[in-house]
């Protein structure tokens, strides 16, 4: 972070590494190299997580690390087809679940932190909502107060991990003035 | 964005200083100067927002700037008691709304990293949820298939515009392992 661009016109105070980085890379990862994802790591992510303010200044951010080949198991049963694959070879599948009870928006409000901070991590995160979420709540959350609002793919993505952008809003699809 | 701090064992690949700018300075701001927010600004928060990656790969949320004096007004109408007076002062004032239909997480994941790119502009957010979301969907978003999320305020903080963090869940309270 160096402060605008210098000559750029640029209002932003990121730098443009950093942007891609965490913005203009960020593509939704589909395959990745076999580069483990440790326990420090996901220690340090949490450590950004946290910081940020939620709109209730609620934390109910829950998420359980799917590391062993059983849990593993356990979580591609209610995975839909089309992302089991991924999921399967993904290094490290973190399940986001959210206090059922929580504010609405602070939860994924907190899901996106925790996104925007895997890729901070110099990591690609792959956000799915294709699972049952009743039969990953039983496996996952049951007995507790909380329910799985997102799965994602985390690893180091391969050259050829990802699909290109589809189209995207413009400014004044997105934006309105009153 | 310089790689990962060399010498501190970080694993983190965003400098320091980006760090704190998007996280570990990330306060909910309650007050702030009188410094406008252009929309050549607003403009280039969304050039970042919209590359993120969502669950579904929808792009549901939309943005009202509260520009006018009597926009301004009509938001303050549907505003709780506690949040109308930053309300009132903030340069700018953005409503997120997202598709009613929209699956789940998207909006606010959305929302999030609209949140996370102001901050990349160098600007504080402060999310609130606290308004009545009836009355502002009857004065914004009427006739639209667009709910409203939250309202962030958005401006540079004054030094003492925010208070301290409260008590943050360690890693052990957020993350568990199978």
């Amino acid at each position: 972070m160096t402060g605008p661009d210098s000559g750029t016109g640029s209002h932003l105070a990121l730098d443009s590494a950093s942007q891609s980085l965490l913005f203009r890379q960020a593509h939704t990862a589909n395959a990745f190299t076999d580069g483990p994802v440790s326990d420090e790591t996901v220690r340090e992510i949490h450590d950004l997580v946290k910081s940020v303010p939620t709109a209730s200044g609620g934390q109910p951010l829950r998420v359980v690390l799917v590391r062993s080949a059983a849990g593993r198991e356990r979580l591609l049963r209610h995975t839909s087809r089309g992302n089991r694959d991924k999921t399967a070879r993904a290094p490290l599948v973190a399940v986001l679940a959210v206090a059922r009870r929580s504010a609405v928006p602070d939860g994924a409000l907190q899901a996106a932190y925790f996104i925007i901070a895997v890729r901070a991590a110099g990591l690609a995160a792959g956000p799915m909502s294709g699972f049952d979420p009743e039969g990953v709540d039983r496996e996952f959350f049951a007995d507790t107060k909380h329910s799985a609002l997102m799965v994602v793919n985390i690893g180091r993505p391969t050259p050829d991990g990802h699909r290109p952008h589809g189209p995207r809003l413009d400014f004044a699809q997105v934006f309105s003035s009153v």
